[in-house]
């Protein structure tokens, strides 16, 4: 065995040339990585990915194509499409929240005597900020 | 030419058996799905990766895996990892906002004399926002 092999070769079983393009994104020190990769893409279509690439942007691919295939192994159904949907929930419901507590900001402007008795009492209530903004929203 | 065939046996040039496992999703009105999809996974890699999940699940990892090629066909280095940052990105972006919000309601609670002048002219401006929140954070 050739212990000089990348990761790929040495799944793969094969000589590791000195042109070979896994051989620079794929250490034998990590051989789980290019396994990952392998079962999800295959090696040919890894390796066709990498090649249409100009060079200093392979390490960002392979380490894209890896996170996929992470997410992929983890969920076989949604891969990382099911992070994507967690994400933009996330956004919807910060982006409501902002919106919520403007709306709370632009009423105890234009209404500064009916919320000054319960403004210091009730800063960070919830229940105060969704009444506050349910007149605006 | 038989016109019964899915979109996979189709371009793969086969015949379309009455198991096959692509002809669920990849009807043959819709060739380019099944185009991305070999382009980026190998028809054999999407065919394990479909027969290893129970038949209810498949049509949802026919979509992501498409979705995904999709984004790497798009953007080969980054695919939908460049998303999730983007989407990562924002939501940093929105929280940000929402904390100098919040921030600034907590400061009009404490100062009711100092921002009451300012109160009425200032709200949604982004440098009064700035400026009391920078009190807090």
């Amino acid at each position: 065995m050739n212990p000089g092999r990348c990761a790929a070769c040495r799944y793969l079983r094969r000589r590791c040339p000195p042109d070979c393009i896994f051989s620079p994104y794929f250490p034998p020190n990590n051989p789980q990585r290019f396994v990952s990769i392998h079962r999800i893409y295959g090696a040919s279509n890894v390796a066709k990915l990498l090649q249409q690439l100009p060079s200093h942007l392979r390490t960002q691919a392979a380490d894209s194509l890896y996170l996929e295939a992470q997410y992929r192994i983890k969920d076989p159904v949604y891969g990382c499409v099911g992070l994507i949907s967690l994400l933009q929930q996330q956004i919807h419901d910060v982006e409501r929240q902002l919106a919520m507590t403007q709306a709370e900001i632009a009423f105890r402007a234009r209404h500064p005597q009916a919320v000054e008795s319960n403004l210091l009492n009730n800063v960070g209530n919830p229940s105060f900020s969704n009444q506050a903004s349910s007149w605006f929203m």
